[in-house]
């Protein structure tokens, strides 16, 4: 598939693309800065030519990047992706968008659930979305630094959310090309609160026990 | 240790009062209705006889049974826990008191969390405590059949919170003479609304999945 990364230069951002681009896929990197984005393009480039892969990863700005990709992955900190998605609106059509946004803040050793006022990210991304959008909320719950070591497999599961079946499932398949992740559905995007509310509380234990938490539900 | 679990007639506490009697604590049940309380009890002993375990099981009403021990377990629905512990308040000093109650509503095939208007349940038991008493959050995300299962070894993380450290430490000694339950602090009250969302999200995807889902954090 063809799927743009907006904001695609950070975080969980690394681990997608290096482990989509092993299975085949194509990716536009989004950046504000087009030479940002070329410049972590060529450093995945890289990267995967030395393990022996020879990948399609593009950089360009966000707008471009999006308007090119049938999946949109926000990989944009919570204060600036209604605004990306909004200078974006006119390459945002009938393609799935993949919410992994979460807004925190932290109080001493302790990060807090602190989300808008819609209740959730993936509501305030939901408002400037053309309704034509198909909006999945996913991902949140990731742990960047295994997900971009592309030999290690990932015993996690990732709650996804969303009010359009059809899209869930397009991401439940592309989530679970990616070994050994699972899918759970929890149901429409209302959810969503729940889902994002676990990232602050996983990041609150890693910060007390020294660890990289991600979740399972057993 | 003595343990009393108000509102202990149902859901989680039974779980609790089986496991916490094989391990030699004792246990108070409480209950609005002295004779419920009793019966109940009765019925604990019973089951714990016939597998060759004396236990120490007494039925009372709610006042009584918080006045008698040291560690008091909420096992009361979201909206009658404050309006019970109010109706103790002469018999909680300075014990350690355990809330694992989550307030959340129905939407269709899902459930979505509903705390009261401090935040979480935890905070609003919080209001109606004495200062002197230490509250600790835990045993959200628990399932209840599951854990009524005496044989059934409990592959999973509680994960608690609260601000006296001395507190969730008794707690945690006493989760984890559990069978397999692993205790993660999360760190102070305030994270309990993170830990209640949980339990909605699980009950959520049960009912998509038709699981008993608890959680572990890997």
């Amino acid at each position: 598939m063809k799927i743009s990364l907006l904001g695609g230069t950070g975080d969980i951002a690394e681990g997608l693309v290096l482990r989509w681009s092993q299975a085949g896929h194509e990716i536009f990197i989004g950046s504000r800065s087009e030479e940002k984005a070329q410049g972590i393009a060529s450093e995945y480039i890289e990267k995967l030519n030395t393990l022996g892969i020879e990948p399609k990863i593009h950089g360009m700005p966000n707008a471009e990047a999006a308007k090119n990709s049938e999946v949109i992955i926000i990989s944009i900190p919570p204060e600036y992706a209604a605004s990306t998605i909004e200078a974006c609106s006119d390459s945002i059509t009938d393609q799935i968008v993949v919410t992994p946004v979460v807004s925190m803040k932290k109080e001493g050793k302790t990060f807090l659930f602190d989300p808008p006022s819609q209740g959730s990210s993936a509501k305030e991304i939901l408002d400037v979305l053309p309704e034509t959008a198909k909006l999945v909320s996913a991902y949140h719950n990731l742990p960047a630094k295994e997900l971009a070591n592309i030999d290690e497999e990932l015993d996690y599961d990732v709650v996804i959310c969303g009010d359009d079946e059809e899209a869930k499932e397009v991401i439940k398949q592309l989530t679970e090309e990616m070994k050994n992740l699972r899918v759970l559905d929890a149901g429409p995007l209302e959810v969503s609160a729940m889902i994002e509310a676990i990232t602050p509380l996983i990041v609150s234990l890693n910060v007390r026990h020294k660890k990289h938490y991600s979740v399972k539900f057993v």
